[in-house]
């Protein structure tokens, strides 16, 4: 399957078609004591509230959404620890297709359970001695299934652009014009998908990704105009977050929709956590939690704007929740 | 200021041209997981992201945006050490009206900072020596500010009840028909408020209240047909029902309109938390989880049923959120 040219705005149009009555349009939530504190108004997009937990579902559901009859009847194949593998899996259930996911032999127990209770079939891996990748294109190979990448594709960033034409017209109907959105950014799925849609209905809109310290590839290739890699594969709580570099569908977007990167430190992170807790009552991962870091830090401006962070994602374990809790305990 | 007549359908139908663009339009989330488990369908009502954490909100402006004008301008007096302080705060605030609410001075510092921010006056009285029923009627009585109770009056009942007309509305945009409703009960506004709307618009629907053991005034109220006391004022984990006895506008309501009530134990309360975030990615406080925790007990059955349960607040401190966690740490 050769890939289809860059997503355009009509093509997040059409994937918002394709995922009505099927994803959640997840609220855009506000907090008169926030907005006070910040001096501007700070709209959260709360995606966690999205089904399986993350934003993942969209650009899945989309993906398969737009495969040929006879390559649905072949399957989908995928890989991943977290929420692409739990939005994969519960795409390819809603739309009656069987799918396998790839993940590490050490991943949560129950990541592993969530992504089996969607029907998929899970093939366990070795995180050290094996590649993910090679088992997956084995399986590929071998069944005519067909590879559902995370981010790096028309498809996927379309469908995930479909959060940002929903924030648009959420922030519409409360009578808001949009300074900035910003989006956590692993590969730039989400981030960029969210650019087309929201540069396609309102121009004159910033668009903005965050990304974890230490992990901030797109902010660092955006700054050079060229592809940079991050230095490590792991070591920040945002576990969602550790793509090495941009994509090569989502980084020429990339450069030509969004503005400066936007890098929080993991404090930041859990501090955000523990604000979206307290005064929006909402339960979001670290990696999830990026954007609005950005904002509560003052990384991202907010005063006198009017401005939405997308909270990507919920799927956090009790122990470093409680640690985001008790940085603040009263 | 005499008692209006009972509230009907209609009155629940005028709340809501009031509270449009006001309250947020929370949303009724479902997850596949969940109603796997169950055999049957759960939607929750997530009242917990309204403005200021919970429903109460709702009812408090419905109340003052139904005061004459004269009225309006020599302000509110509320007593709460709770939810219906902020709700009642904000509602003010958003009206743009002056408000005085009476709160112990052992409430928390936090519930306390929050009313004041929304602008009301606070004054601070001794749980133990003084009535705040005799302190906030001093001030009505002084000042001629309105008092608004927190449940047992028409227009509380009937902006609670706009959760209701959501609930029904929201169901049959996803193609459901309801069996059941079930929202958390204290002094019994939002439980019959929300049967005045379900049993309107969906008359074969049962509406049932939930409320926690040792504190089922209302269970024990419905099943004699006269009201109940409950013999304990405090010791139960759900600080926010522990009214003692229906109120004399809600319990005629709930004689004509509840099914059957659903008590829990705080430990069913604190699994049903646990859920709530694990699941929903929702921060749920005691109180507001009664009836999820009937549901998910099987108290409230939903096999073969499609039921929705209101979470109506998310007002929990660090230390009681953290407990819930701890119950299912992984």
């Amino acid at each position: 399957m050769s890939l289809p040219p860059a997503p355009t705005f009509d093509d997040v149009r059409a994937a918002a078609r394709r995922l009505d009555g099927v994803v959640v349009r997840t609220p855009l939530l506000e907090n008169a004591r926030i907005n006070a504190r910040l001096g501007g108004r700070l709209l959260i997009k709360a995606e966690c509230l999205q089904r399986t937990g993350s934003f993942k579902l969209r650009g899945a559901y989309n993906f398969l959404a737009s495969m040929s009859e006879a390559d649905r009847t072949k399957g989908a194949v995928g890989w991943s620890s977290g929420n692409h593998a739990q939005g994969l899996a519960e795409a390819a259930r809603l739309v009656g297709m069987k799918a396998t996911i790839v993940m590490p032999a050490d991943a949560p127990a129950l990541k592993i359970a969530n992504t089996k209770a969607s029907g998929a079939a899970v093939v366990l891996h070795d995180r050290v001695k094996e590649s993910r990748e090679e088992i997956g294109m084995a399986i590929a190979h071998k069944t005519g299934a067909t590879v559902v990448p995370p981010y790096d594709h028309p498809w996927i960033v379309a469908g995930q652009g479909t959060a940002g034409l929903e924030i648009v017209e959420q922030a519409k109907a409360l009578g808001v014009a949009l300074d900035a959105v910003a989006a956590p950014c692993s590969g730039g799925g989400l981030s960029t998908g969210i650019a087309l849609a929201v540069k396609g209905l309102s121009p004159t809109t910033n668009v903005h990704a965050g990304e974890p310290a230490g992990f901030d590839d797109l902010a660092r290739s955006l700054a050079a105009g060229t592809k940079q890699k991050n230095d490590k594969l792991s070591g920040s709580i945002c576990d969602a977050l550790l793509a090495p570099t941009p994509g090569d569908v989502t980084f020429p977007l990339a450069l030509r929709l969004l503005g400066p990167g936007l890098v929080v430190t993991d404090e930041e992170v859990l501090d955000a956590m523990e604000t979206a807790f307290r005064e929006f009552k909402l339960v979001v991962e670290p990696g999830g939690a990026v954007a609005l870091a950005a904002a509560l830090s003052g990384k991202l401006p907010v005063e006198g704007r009017a401005v939405t962070v997308v909270c990507s994602g919920g799927n956090v374990d009790h122990a470093t929740f409680a640690r985001a809790l008790r940085r603040h305990a009263p």
